[in-house]
């Protein structure tokens, strides 16, 4: 199984910010580090720096992508966010984490605004597992905390999902759907909400847990050549789509 | 518009229970007051003891039915929550508040367990709004605070509701999907949290504001004679169903 | 992977009705024929005449349920149904066939009418794959037919389904969502609509395909004990649920 | 209530073209005349020649937008197509009719590939209400018949639509969910498929009346201002977002 990890890698490489010392080799790092532990996962990582490394063979050869970005998702080429979101559609799993609510390839996927309030604050965040039987909370207790995190609260500007695995609470008082599932063509996606750049929470095991487990659920059974096709069969003409 | 409210009415009753002050007249009688202010509704009200006054010709009379119900969910006879569950799916709106989520009939509409967890402790409730645009919020701000309220929690063993309009925050550290939109058959379905026994919650302006908004938002569009039908029509057969 | 099929098995033992000569030793003998090849299916039946052979300890080893009943659903008790039901919302999977549209533990896991218009006309039913990724649909065509099935047509009375796998054609006219999941509690459904009693329908190439993925997306990944239960923790208690 | 109704309008200034024969003074125009006597609605119309007339005073002046469009999607501006996606997660209402399913505002609000199979053949659509109890839905019969139209088939790349109200069956073996809703952020979106350029399609007494109860159905309750924006408010803050 190919996976694909994105990182927009700037917070990381400035060293007045937190991010620096947490993650001093990257959260694409962090996170193929623990991924490569897994036998059936072959880990590759791209930044901005080599965002135009996401070609449309790649995606094709990717079974799921893992998506970080931040404070640069302008930058990402609006041609590459398209062939993520084509790659999609046709079948490929995608994991969007935190702060790529805002980035191109969930907008597009979501069609939505995908807004939420947010604050800086140390805030400790429970994560509860609202959907004991799903493959993504396999493994967990009923919640797991991250001892701080970025706040991020409702209303969030996203369409329904399918399912609402996770639903956070925060000491300020804020609650958010912190893991939300969507089908979208022929590929699934998951939003997971922890994961701020100065906080070392992709070292945590339970965040690890949800990872690996979504990147196993996100795993395309059947892919697609061209989502935006649209065939003109004569009438009762068989054959597969 | 006719609304009809069910409360058992037995804590009230209790001399021991809070509830006997602060809802001395019974919990039925503090939502009827709020309701009977608006000049569209005609409201009545039926408790347990006189249940059976609930009649198949009640119910096709009834727009809108509220539900308030706790330790003697199995003291309704399986024919009215049978009643109350066919004239749901025939079109009428039903509203269910708080420890209804194991009452008869709307276990009967969910088909599933209702199942969650609780907890007595006089937490604060932040209820936040999650679907700002939908007509049951209308008129909140982002949230209000109910100071007082048993906690209940996730998971809540519920179908995934068709809008969660309400998340719950709790000062112990539990979240819940406090406000949740279902359509069975014909009719829709309005699960609302706030509103333990012993505290004043049906007092509250905004929580008099959900309920309000809530009414007018059950309010049926179209209603069938008999949900259980399955017609037998002939080829091309037209005609409303 | 321990599957359990329940017949009802009385339109077989009519020598007046033609699914005497079709299903000689029964629907649910036809079904276990071909799920039987399976290496990783263990096969069992049980039938109407047989029904309280559905014990609590049975369903806590059935992974998969498949049901068919038609003209004897009330003969079912309502006990029966109820273990039924809570081992679905336990976590055990369950697949509806055909005419178990009015089938007890159908209609308690949807909570409403279920009800359809039918006709039985000798119809050609065109089956079209709505969603081609669908575990369920794997190695299917674009459609596939029946040469001929009772008809159903809508509207079909169920809460909308999180996928509508297919869609059904009938030459009569007719359109019917003829393949439906739904999530309840922590267990999988599946209503697939083709499997009238007078038609060598389970002996179809497509239809077995279909029963057959059916039984594997349906197989559970997670069951609770007690999916009526609501844990009273202490605040900030652990522990799985 | 004011109605906007763009039209692409150029079938119909093709003199070789059918369209111009049953729409000489355009589809909009069609539409327009319908709803012109509701004398609740003001309706304006805006075809690709004055694409540029939808600016964002515009669209905050507009309770629902209809679009009609084919082969020039690619002609609408991407920034009206934006302003167009961003006034309905504002709040506007939008309708969308035939081949605009490949419209630029419809793709970014569904976020999927919106493919769907077609062929042009004469065929009679029956298009079957599958939701009676729909506002859409109301004063039909059971189903109704479309003459003739340019058959669309399944699959249809879209997210899963909150209600499919209709499904159509064509006589050349095609079925299609014909008429499906979506909320997006804060505004109400319809999808409805009869509607080819060729055929007398919207004089026609039904697909009138769908889309009068289509516009009053989309109309918005609530409104923002600016779906993107993120706040950032400080512990504990009130106030409408």
């Amino acid at each position: 199984m190919n996976v694909l990890i994105y990182n927009e890698f700037r917070h990381e490489k400035d060293p007045n910010c937190r991010a620096s010392q947490v993650y001093p080799e990257g959260i694409h790092t962090a996170i193929a580090d623990f991924l490569k532990k897994e036998p059936d996962l072959n880990v590759r990582t791209v930044t901005l720096d080599t965002v135009e490394e996401i070609t449309e063979d790649v995606l094709k050869d990717t079974d799921v992508l893992l998506w970080w970005g931040h404070m640069n998702h302008d930058d990402v080429p609006d041609a590459v966010a398209e062939r993520v979101h084509n790659a999609v559609l046709n079948g490929m799993g995608a994991i969007f984490l935190h702060s790529a609510h805002k980035s191109k390839p969930f907008m597009r996927l979501m069609g939505t605004g995908c807004s939420l309030i947010w604050r800086e604050s140390d805030d400790m965040e429970r994560v509860w597992v609202a959907a004991p039987y799903h493959p993504i909370a396999a493994g967990l207790d009923r919640f797991f905390e991250i001892p701080a995190d970025e706040t991020y609260g409702e209303p969030y500007g996203i369409p329904t999902p399918e399912e609402v695995v996770f639903i956070g609470w925060f000491t300020g008082g804020e609650v958010f759907r912190s893991g939300c599932t969507w089908q979208r063509g022929c590929g699934r996606v998951f939003y997971f909400q922890p994961g701020h750049e100065t906080y070392p929470i992709f070292y945590d095991e339970n965040v690890q847990k949800v990872i690996r487990n979504a990147v196993r659920w996100a795993k395309p059974s059947y892919r697609i050549d061209d989502c935006m096709d649209c065939p003109n069969p004569p009438k009762a003409h068989k054959g597969t789509l």
